[in-house]
């Protein structure tokens, strides 16, 4: 099943009763569509919209750490409890040591926590998708959060991407990221391969946030 | 006012409804003793709690960033908005980079948390100083999680990071930490000028936490 | 052809004239043997070494950058420059973020230094293989700088190393590393399918490090 | 007496070969107008730059480490052992943990190197005069590298610097930088209570090198 996965990041319009108002929204156009939603947020706002809302929530990063002595980092078994059920991994924004990549993705296998690995190249793709992870997110960094999709600029990004990733393991799925505005991009993601899109701001800075959702619901059901 | 700050790291105990339990005792001891009390909990849990109890809730770190592309860092006023009234800053297990420190303690300011910083050392708490914090907490690191408190091991640490301390700034006050496990090293602490103790494992840990809880609260409010 | 690689870490008998001194052991037994020699020394002595040996000399590491405005990190082409015919990637006391270890693959491919990337389990050295650095060397961090070799601990650790490098890529070569201390563990460890070994302070902080050097010698050349 | 410090950075214009003749211009123009110079260079080039001229060498950074098992790390005992004089600590593009600038200032004072310590800010300066540096460098960071230097664009962030070094200890000095690119800039800094400056692509990349240097050089011994 095709997914949109929107990143609240921390965003003023993503944080604290902003992202509970917009998981609600997506929790609307999911129902309304179909399609299955999922929203990563910060680690202070899961729980109290995973109790709010029926839609997915992930969280944006887990440390690599166990119970114990680690004042001030994110416990993946907090997340768990508060209510998550998935986290993004490697984000381009929270670039990961790669032994701590392999920790978390053993983690997240034992505490059942959903995994999104995300990429910023073809070459990083295919490593992630040895260890696994139920998607990796591909991002070329120089897209992200600008005016021009990664469908449109860099097409055999995507492509290649799929192919990478599916020559390690077939079972891993292609998330498109970076620059994603509209169904239009949406729908090119699809045909390159994509199983879904990881998008921030396209979405939660939208004026008008529903529509935005709604004009990718669409493109995701055809 | 002296004061007891728990931080429940990320021991199990200290985790989701176990911190919440904590939280509970201390409040019961805080209201039995006239003790101002406060816990530091991850930020998964500072919703849940500070909206539970009515002692004050600190969150363990929050990162040095403002509102925008910050994937999976804590957000300053995502903790605020959460419920926090204070944060730690450059604890042991979460050292700082010196710009990070500064811009936390400008930020704090501006947002209305309270901050406590770590120091390892005399050295550090002299320059922490100079961010006017409310507290400068000092616990030499070969302590933590000791079986021998600094009031014990190295009381002239105490006794010097209060002298480095005031010489920079007398209104920052000091709070002792590392090996606290009961009332005679609060009083200790007291009595070499500080003016509350950061304690973790002695009070999380603890098979009876109330009475280790009644027995520090006990020493400061002699 | 089998190897032998020293590390000379930050160690005292491995900075400065200490490290040219081992340089010209290591030269000494190499000849002696026919055995391919490799020391991997602090930037700071790669270029007086290099200059003064015949045998390879890699640097420890460096920093995932290009020219530019990176003060204080350590510049590819620098270490290039000063000599160096290699370098280590992601060694255990060095980890690097996933991202890094690809900028540097393809940096390492682009001004032509050997590349030895470092794991301290199974599936990370199926990750780097991807990137298909000439060698991969397996280092249990639980075993490094201990009294007892992988190989005789952990066998199966070098054997599974083995046959998941070569399943991604076969013409990458695995090295054993960890508690190796003589040519018994030498053996072992060419017996399981490694072409060489990485070492460091059971060369480095050896009595008679000649003698442990030709020991180990003999124990490839077998 | 008043110095230029130059900062190579990993410039291709201040690696290797191309530093050791930009230090012997240095050295020229400082014999020539009795100016004491500073460059400070990449760990690769210390050794053979200090083997080769007269005026002083200074790391970039050193490290928080001492003799030991620290893999690729800058040690503060190997950049002595190579020539080095002193070293550049939290530079804009290397910063450092307030515990690591403590060791760090601990350690250069046990094994004599002088040091300049860097802050982008007035409240960073103050704090890290709390460790008797030989000199506080004060370098906005939105200005460094920019074409506006710091005394024409902020001076007052100079004189607030000055102040505050000078209210925590009277004997440490502040180095003027960000933006810094010929003799007025150099003169203005004077003026506002600098007693040097820290300059990288002004000299660095500048066309004609010594003309520049012959510039500056005139300023200060005015």
């Amino acid at each position: 099943m095709n997914v949109i996965v929107v990143n609240v990041k921390t965003y003023k319009e993503g944080t604290g009763k902003n992202a509970l108002e917009l998981a609600r929204i997506m929790e609307d156009v999911g129902n309304e569509y179909g399609i299955r939603m999922i929203i990563a947020v910060q680690p202070t706002d899961i729980f109290k919209i995973a109790d709010d809302v029926s839609i997915e929530v992930f969280s944006q990063h887990m440390d690599a750490i166990d119970y114990g002595s680690n004042t001030g980092w994110i416990l993946p078994h907090a997340i768990k409890e508060a209510g998550a059920k998935g986290v993004l991994v490697n984000h381009s924004e929270h670039r990961m040591k790669l032994e701590d990549i392999a920790f978390n993705m053993e983690m997240a296998k034992k505490i059942r926590l959903q995994t999104i690995a995300c990429a910023g190249n073809v070459n990083v793709a295919r490593a992630l998708a040895t260890f696994k992870p139920d998607y990796v997110a591909i991002e070329p960094p120089e897209l992200i959060g600008g005016e021009i999709s990664v469908t449109s600029a860099r097409p055999e990004v995507i492509k290649n991407a799929v192919d990478a990733v599916r020559e390690i393991n077939e079972n891993v799925e292609v998330l498109c990221g970076a620059g994603i505005k509209n169904g239009g991009d949406v729908a090119r993601a699809i045909e390159l391969g994509a199983k879904g899109i990881l998008v921030a701001s396209g979405v939660v800075k939208a004026k008008n946030r529903k529509m935005v959702l709604e004009d990718m619901a669409r493109a995701l059901v055809k």
